[in-house]
Order: C-alpha cells, then sequence, then structure tokens
C-alpha cells in the first residue's frame, strides 16, 4: 500500500466535506501519502439535511463512511480525530491523538452557525449543519405536535403549533417549505385533538426579500411558492432576542413559538485562526489566487472556511460548488508543485444555483435561464441525486423521494431522545 | 370521532409495543374510547434492534409512529406521556402529563435489561432495547475500529478490536453473528493500519449451551454456524465483573475488551409493582388464566411483564407472539365484558421460534419441524418482513437486506455522537 511509502510526500486534508473530499479523490494518481483527518467517520450532503430534519430521509441515506468511499485508493488514510491547532512554521497539525507532519495541507474545516455574538440562543434555536443537529431538530419539531395533542391549555397549544425558522436563506426556505407540507399534508389524519393544518410557520428574515442571494424575480418566485403552501414570510423583521418561549423582532414584536430554527448566519472553523493569518470578520481565511495563505505555499484553505474575492471584489459564496472546484484545483497545484511547477491560480466556474420549496416547487438559477415552480424542482431533484455520494444512497433516497410524492408519507418521523431525557417508562 | 364520546366505557393501554398494539388494533370495532399511553412516539420492531446496532438498517426502517399506523382507527387517542404508577382502587394512570381515569386497563409496558443487581455495569456494557440503545451500540463498535486504526500501541489495539457479547440467547447469538460478518467482511477494504478480520468476537454464557430456549440439536447447529463465521463461543462461563476494560469471569479469568455488548436478563418494568399484587423476582405481575390481576377483572397485564404460568408449571416466554397474542385475548375479553358477557381463559398458540446467525444460516423451530442453516435463514427472513409494522418499512427493509447480500456492505455504518461529546473541529 502507497500509504507505507514513507518516502513520498505527505499531504494532509482536514475535513471530508465536499471541498476535502474532492481535492482526496483528485490526488489519486499523485504519488503522494495522502492523510484525510475528520471529527466524524462520514461525509455528509449537507444540502438534503434539512430532509432529515424534517422526517423525509434518515441520516444514513445522506451519508457515507469516509473511508468506505476513499476505500479503493491506496494512497490514502483517514484518520477520526479531533484538529486542535495548526503550526504552520513547524508543519504540524496538532490533532487530540497527537500530532500530524505535512508537505502540504489542505484545511477544509467548513464552518458551523452563527449567532451573531449572541452563542446562549443556540439552545432555544438549533442550526442545521450536522447529522446530530437534523437529529434534534426534527425530535423538537416532532414533538411539538405531540404537546399540542395532549394539552388542554390554549396558549400551549398555540405555542406548541408555532414554528419559527430564522433566515429565508436556501436552508430556512427549504425548512419552513417542509414544515409547512408536514403540517398540512403528511400529519393531517394523525391527531385527534388538534388540526396539523392550523400549525403557524413562519419565516423570518432581516432583508427586504427571500433568497437574497438570488435573482429579484426568483426571490419573488420564491416567495409567492411559499405564501402558497401557507408559510407566513416575515421580511424586514430583525431578530433582537431569542428564548425559551419564542422570538423577539427589533420594534418590540414577541412571536411565541416553543420550536425555533436557526436558518442565519455562518462562522467559520476557528482552526482558520490558527493559521496565524488574516481572516475576515466570520473567521475565514483570506486567501491568494493559488488558494494559498500568505508566506505559506504549502497551505491551502478551501469551501467555507477561505474568503475568496474575485477581481470585481465580489466574494465566493459558501456553497458546494465552490468548495468541491476549489478542492480539484487544490490537489492539481500539489500535483504540479511535487513536479517543481508553479501553483495556478483558481478560476470559478458558476453553474448556478437552485432551492427548493415544498412539495414540487423550487427556484433555479443557472446562469443562461432562470426557472421556477414544477421545472426547478425537477431539475433539484435531478442534480441532488446525482451529486449525492454513494450509489445505495442514490438508490434509498430515490425510492424515499418516490414513496413520498405518491403515498404523501414521510418515513422518519421518530422521536429519540437526547441523552439528557430519562428513560424509565 | 368517537373518542369523544364521553359516554363510551374507556380502555386504556399502556405500551405500544407487540401487546399493547395488538389489542388497540382488535378494539377498533368495539364501542369504546381506546387511550394508548407511550414514552415513545414509535412502535419499535425489536427482532431487528440487532441489525440497527449493527449498521445493517436505519431506526426508521424498523419503527413505525403509533398515531400513523393507528390514524384510521377513529376510536382511538395516543398521548406521549411517561406513566409513572397505577391506582387500581381509584381505577386511575398517573402521567406525567396528568391523571388518565380508565374502566378497563391493559399493561403492556414490557421488560428492560437487567444487570443481576449490577446496574453500574450498564455503562460499560449497553444492552438493546431501544433504539437509542441501538445506536450508542453502533457508535461504540464503530468507533472502536476507528480507535485500533490510529493508535500505535499494540495493547490498545487488541482491546479495541476485541468485542464481548454477553448471553447466549437469540439477541447475543444475532449481535455476534453479526460482529463478526462487519469484521470479516463489510469492513475489510476499509481500513490501512488493521486487518478488520482478525477481530475477536467473543460470545458469553453461563449456561451449557447457546440458545438454551431452543432444542439441543438446533442449540448444536447453532454452535457449529457461530463458529464458522469466527465468533469465539464460551459456554459456562459467567460473568464476574464489568468494567470499561473488559469482563471478568468468575474463577478469575479477565477478558480485555474495549467494546461489550449486554444481552442477558431482563427485568419487567416497575409499573408492576405500583399494582399491588404479587409478582415474581423478575418483577413480572403474576396474572390468572383470564390475563387479569388479583381482585381487578377490569386490569390486563400483557406480554414481558406479565408472568403466565401454564397449567404444567412452565411460564410463557417473553417473545412477541406471547404479548400479541395476549394483546387481542384481552381486547377481546374487555368486548365480552363490556357485553355482560365472562372473559375467557388464555390459551397459547405456539407457532415456534427462530433465531439467526450472521449473513445466510439460522436455526427454526415450528413445533413439527426443527431446521437450520439456509432454508431457516430464508424462513426468518420472510417471517420477520410479514410480522414488520408498515407497508414503506417492509419495502425499505427488503430493500436493505436485498442490497446487503448482492454488495456485502451495511448503509448505515454512521458513528453520531452522544450528547455528552464535544462537538468543535
Amino acid at each position: 500500500m502507497k500509504i507505507h511509502q514513507r518516502n513520498l510526500p505527505r499531504v494532509v486534508i482536514i475535513g471530508g466535506g465536499f471541498g476535502g473530499l474532492e481535492a482526496a479523490k483528485a490526488l489519486r494518481k499523485t504519488d503522494v501519502r495522502v492523510t484525510l483527518l475528520d471529527r466524524q467517520n462520514h461525509h455528509l450532503f449537507q444540502p438534503l439535511l434539512y430532509q432529515v430534519a424534517t422526517a423525509a430521509l434518515s441520516p444514513a441515506d445522506i451519508a457515507e463512511p469516509l473511508r468506505h468511499v476513499l476505500r479503493k485508493q491506496e494512497n490514502i488514510e483517514v484518520i477520526m480525530t479531533i484538529v486542535e491547532r495548526i503550526d504552520p512554521v513547524a508543519k504540524k497539525v496538532l490533532t487530540s491523538d497527537g500530532e500530524v507532519g505535512y508537505d502540504f495541507l489542505i484545511v477544509a474545516a467548513g464552518a458551523r452557525h452563527s449567532y451573531f455574538g449572541h452563542p446562549e440562543w443556540e439552545q432555544f434555536a438549533p442550526g442545521l449543519k450536522s447529522l446530530e443537529d437534523a437529529v434534534e431538530i426534527r425530535r423538537r419539531m416532532l414533538l411539538a405536535f405531540e404537546i399540542a395533542e395532549k394539552t388542554t391549555d390554549d396558549a400551549v397549544r398555540k405555542a406548541a403549533m408555532s414554528f419559527v425558522v430564522i433566515g429565508a436563506g436556501p436552508t430556512g426556505v427549504e425548512m419552513a417549505g417542509a414544515i409547512a407540507e408536514i403540517a398540512r399534508v403528511t400529519l393531517v389524519r394523525d391527531f385527534r385533538h388538534i388540526d396539523p393544518s392550523q400549525a403557524r410557520v413562519i419565516l423570518l428574515d432581516a432583508a427586504s426579500r427571500a433568497l437574497p442571494t438570488f435573482a429579484p424575480d426568483l426571490s419573488e418566485s420564491a416567495q409567492e411558492q411559499l405564501v402558497a403552501i401557507g408559510v407566513n414570510l416575515r421580511l424586514q423583521a430583525a431578530v433582537e432576542q431569542v428564548s425559551a418561549d419564542g422570538v423577539t423582532l427589533k420594534g418590540g414584536e414577541f412571536i411565541e413559538a416553543q420550536t425555533i430554527i436557526w436558518a442565519a448566519g455562518n462562522a467559520a472553523s476557528s482552526l482558520g485562526a490558527s493559521l496565524g493569518v488574516p481572516v475576515d470578520r466570520q473567521g475565514r481565511v483570506i486567501i491568494g489566487a493559488d488558494l494559498t495563505i500568505p508566506g505559506h505555499r504549502e497551505v491551502m484553505v478551501i469551501g467555507d472556511l477561505a474568503h475568496f474575492e474575485l477581481e470585481d471584489g465580489t466574494l465566493l459564496p459558501g456553497v458546494s460548488p465552490v468548495a468541491m472546484q476549489q478542492g480539484r484545483h487544490a490537489a492539481a497545484n500539489i500535483s504540479a508543485m511535487i513536479l517543481e511547477g508553479r501553483p495556478k491560480p483558481f478560476v470559478y466556474s458558476d453553474k448556478g444555483m437552485m432551492a427548493t420549496i415544498g412539495r414540487h416547487s423550487a427556484v433555479a438559477d443557472v446562469g443562461f435561464l432562470r426557472f421556477s415552480g414544477y421545472p426547478a424542482w425537477l431539475a433539484w431533484l435531478f442534480v441532488h441525486l446525482i451529486f449525492l455520494v454513494g450509489f445505495r444512497n442514490k438508490l434509498m433516497v430515490l425510492f424515499s423521494w418516490a414513496y413520498a410524492y405518491v403515498f404523501y408519507g414521510r418515513g422518519a418521523r421518530l422521536i429519540t431522545k437526547s441523552a439528557r431525557q430519562s428513560s424509565d417508562f
């Protein structure tokens, strides 16, 4: 196995998300030893995470063990560990299991949600980045209907049947649409004392339109589709305070809700700061045209952790196509440098973006064409199935979607306990 | 909806397992209001729980929301709550959400594992009763291979690659067989520094044969099949002590192992004791021929919580067919009593039992016929698919099994964090 040939240059990749995994795969024919470090054992297909949070898919449908994805690639080893710090001078990564030296380093550690300086809001309004997050949101959402069903207190019932999603970017729009669909379609016959279709789903954003990174006409289309499926869209509604009982808007209005979901704002991994080079306000590492950090051509930062500015001053967004292309580019530059070549500047090829809204609506912008509604939804399905990692996952997800489409069902409606709760009957 | 007709007799069922769910279904045409109480929102198909623990199936594949299963049955309401106590004199069930009065009560609260007076062993050797248990065991098992891969300490690696299953009943046999199969087949290409097929899987039992409730020739067949797939079967090996590092046997031998699974011994739900009538040593309520408790013909106890003695003095085992038949019988007796009839004695119709061992072996005893190997495995597959609740679940499980059979894969190899662990990169 190539991994044991100690004389080959060693490439360490931190993070097995879209960027890190693409980089690892792209190095398969390069004469290097690759070590992929991740705190999870699996690659996660984040674009479908909201479907786990809303009980349409199971965690295993959208995740694949990293070492299984890469099992045929002999020059790679996968280590499940927590990376604590990077020492670019000593060329070492410090992990909870000891040091790992490198000749080349690709940092693809991604981002978590940011609560704009209010980390205490997280307990009331979980965000959606990991499988654990998704299962926790699913638990809260389903539990809210259970509480509404059994209470005799009207105020408790009203709060239990109110769902607030903060942030009307793609994740927020997808979450709000899916919750509205669950309440109005999936659960409609399951209860005796409440009518789930009376649930309020409130989508808040401080901006003046939903999906602000999309073209204005697509925002408008998305807004119409959201309203049509019963989402109460509140724009120019900035959040002042989040508590266990609900959300207070700037201006003083209080929205009572038991279930609050955070889909606004990201903060880059703190590993970026440990590199000792300039970062932006969100903690992203400001990288050069060739994806490297100042003074270290052997260290590349990619994906959501990277601050990459185009010539016109705009910033590349934190989306999977950027991360994947940067991952492949970083791998190509490493291969070039090993052969004494020079690293090339990264050029982003924008393939467009899309977001889905409920059962068969979506918006899509593929550059030369902008469309919405049913055709956009079909395009969304197709693209997500294609890029989902793992043949089995593709089959399972396709099957689950087909089943849900025909029977209006959501198969993963499980409330599983968090460790805090008691388990006695 | 019938549930609102307050003048009808009220039947309360505690527990939505095999017994409680069958009772609820069997009451669908009876003029009663039924209230089903469960601390979980789902019915769990426990016979396949070990497949979740060993990453073959996802939690959602073997569980179905109770209110969804019963959505078309208008005379029933499902309440997710924790039952704390029963007051048979006042005819009330006390829950964490208040009191529920009843005219008839079916107690089907089941059992948890018992550690023979050593509850402190549970942290080191989790048992397998709930979806949370299964996900925790899956996490420990997969994490053990990750630790073995990254350590440089031979002793740590050996302990990480040692798996002890305590108890060689059906669950223990199925777990040990599945772990051996994972190590020898599924994971074999995924690692660089270890050979997963070198894992030790040790199955312990204090008895002199595996599957002691089966006929001796089937035990022998099971033992041969276990050894053939690489399980180290240790009979007449009683456990003296369980610790974080391993298991000490009576006699002093210490077996070092990082992953220990408890499949020995059950204890009935503590609700049985709250009835104030005699219970046996395992806490099971000693019931009469008509399933009722002494002095209360309106209170029936069924399933794993019931101690039901046949005329020859033998005890009915804690298996799903007993619970299901008792559930239907309790429902029929309630219907009879409402019509001023008399409750009939319960007669168990024994359809046999089976256990599976790895990829395509099993043992089956259907009374007139005992068989093992491949035919028994096919019979096992068929019976479990038929009884699995939910059409979607049947399809998903069939699909997962077919996929696993063709590709030797296990699709749910996810390590998801318990709430104790840190989540920062």
